[in-house]
């Protein structure tokens, strides 16, 4: 490992995904990506008798489903790395705890699932674990319950508003005889707060934070955007991806725009779905990386992209009290080998 | 690093504490510890005009310090591993989102200092980063508030409940040129859930998670408990801490109650304070250890220790949905060189 810049952390090359899963659910798999996902649930409900259940069952559905991708069983797991948006981040503790796996968990709000690759990159290319998994996951009823009104409330959303991603993603991380897709470079963000208040509008507090881990990013290794076949944020939506691109191009004349997505953008047609500025939530992220994005990598359509998840560090209870709302930004570098 | 057995990571020798610093509010103040805390404030609104601001001042104080103890500016540390109980670990971001520092959000309950401490050490101790803190807090008002009831409610607390500690700690790893306090070997725990559905009785949830840490532990190094100075769990209390011995004896044949202690039985006086079991909370090891233990260590009083924190990964909610609480178990082990 190596270190290049004030932030960057340069792998070895031999940190590698050997196994990876998306799950959704009904209205994700109504969208744009629906044949990728490697698995979709019919309903939201997920046959839980709850929606903090049907949460968990979905964040063990995609577990699952990477082990027996990367051709393991739950025993041969060193560490899993992983957490979500509900409190006490119970979404991934309940979801996990028959696995007997050893667990460190993580919180990075929206920047779970690269926050949770990065670490785990970290610690399979340190040799410190043989194999890791990184996860995360996050169900609209189980947010909109705890951050915004319980569903029967019927409340009215914002245009800024961005729907949670019923959805889950998991990646397993191997050491040695790397094959297909390889954590090149990994990089934890700082706490970028511009004095946003609108819990409504994510977009706008964490594009903020996103920007600058792309600005610190590019000139720590010494590239450009046209370097990558593509810079993917995690759940900025349209409001968020319109003010990056501002951001980026008026305080650093980088242009992004030319290889740029976002999967809160990827995740929903927002022209026939009811999703406002797009999707959010860990699970968006997570679902897109892990299974759309992961397959276009391993037929070659892309060949090294710039991943860079964003969270909003906030709580329903810091907002009340008047709180500016925390963004941060975490980001990995993935290769095919 | 090197594994040892299934669970245990021998790290280099060469990661070591350069500064610590825990810090207290009033009733910790006036508890057996008062003297050994590095700074403590009068009362528990540390100055702030609610609850939840007061546990990020709590945090960032103890992060500031430990930075200065180090005779370390923010921006010389690479990176900081930090978390909390309150809903998306605000307590820590709020209190660190100044200090431009990378930022690793976990979420281990009451086993986060040691969750933080062990995952900082890996970073350390691989290269990836040359400094980095490891960080928690709590506070009794906003817990309270948070997972029982506010305290204007005046509800009654079971003999079995515990006081979470209105505390903070944090530690500042360095890398090479080892003096004082060295991270020797680290553990992962993995979630134990046997069943125990009362909320009030964190002890009794969290005993058997320190039991199976600890008899791992032990099985992989091949160490006997007489072979540590002292055997500190994080926050098992009295009625936990029974259990624990209960365990260990019954099922491993390890007798551990000559060496133990548990900074939860440390922190007050359960004779004249009204702590019913005792103390709990993230910030109650976080300041014992970062304090009173490390000032121990420092003085040659204690040669080499096995830090296991505990935390009961259960929210409100999921209690209210008759879920048991799931239980893990973290451990550093620690020594003088």
């Amino acid at each position: 490992m190596q270190r290049i810049g004030k932030n960057v952390l340069k792998l070895s090359g031999q940190t590698y995904i050997s196994g990876s899963a998306g799950v959704a659910a009904k209205t994700e798999s109504e969208g744009p990506l629906a044949s990728d996902f490697d698995f979709t649930f019919p309903d939201d409900g997920i046959g839980q008798p709850t929606w903090e259940k049907a949460e968990s069952e979905l964040h063990k559905k995609a577990v699952m489903l990477a082990i027996e991708k990367a051709g393991r069983t739950p025993d041969k797991i060193d560490c899993i790395f992983a957490g979500d948006l509900l409190n006490q981040c119970t979404g991934s503790t309940f979801g996990i705890r028959d696995m007997n796996i050893p667990f460190v968990g993580m919180y990075g709000a929206c920047s779970t699932m690269v926050l949770s690759l990065a670490a785990a990159s970290v610690f399979v290319d340190s040799g410190a674990m043989q194999t890791a998994i990184a996860s995360t996951s996050s169900h609209f009823c189980s947010a909109e319950k705890q951050f915004r009104f319980p569903l029967e409330y019927g409340g009215q959303r914002t245009p800024t508003a961005q729907r949670t991603a019923t959805a889950a993603g998991a990646a397993v991380l191997e050491y040695g005889k790397p094959d297909g897709i390889i954590i090149d470079k990994v990089m934890f963000g700082r706490i970028v707060d511009k004095g946003i208040t609108d819990p409504n509008n994510m977009g706008a507090a964490m594009a903020p934070a996103a920007a600058r881990t792309i600005a610190d990013y590019l000139t720590d290794t010494g590239t450009k955007p046209e370097d990558y076949d593509l810079i993917l944020t995690g759940d900025l939506g349209y409001v968020g991806s319109q003010l990056l691109y501002e951001l980026l191009q008026k305080n650093e004349n980088i242009d992004i725009s030319g290889v740029h997505n976002d999967c809160g953008l990827m995740i929903f047609d927002r022209d026939n779905q009811d999703v406002h500025a797009g999707g959010s939530g860990c699970g968006c992220c997570a679902s897109v990386l892990c299974s759309h994005i992961f397959k276009r990598m391993r037929k070659g359509e892309l060949k090294r992209i710039l991943v860079v998840a964003t969270g909003a560090l906030l709580s329903p209870v810091t907002s009340m009290q008047n709180e500016s709302i925390p963004g941060i930004a975490h980001a990995v570098e993935l290769v095919v080998s």
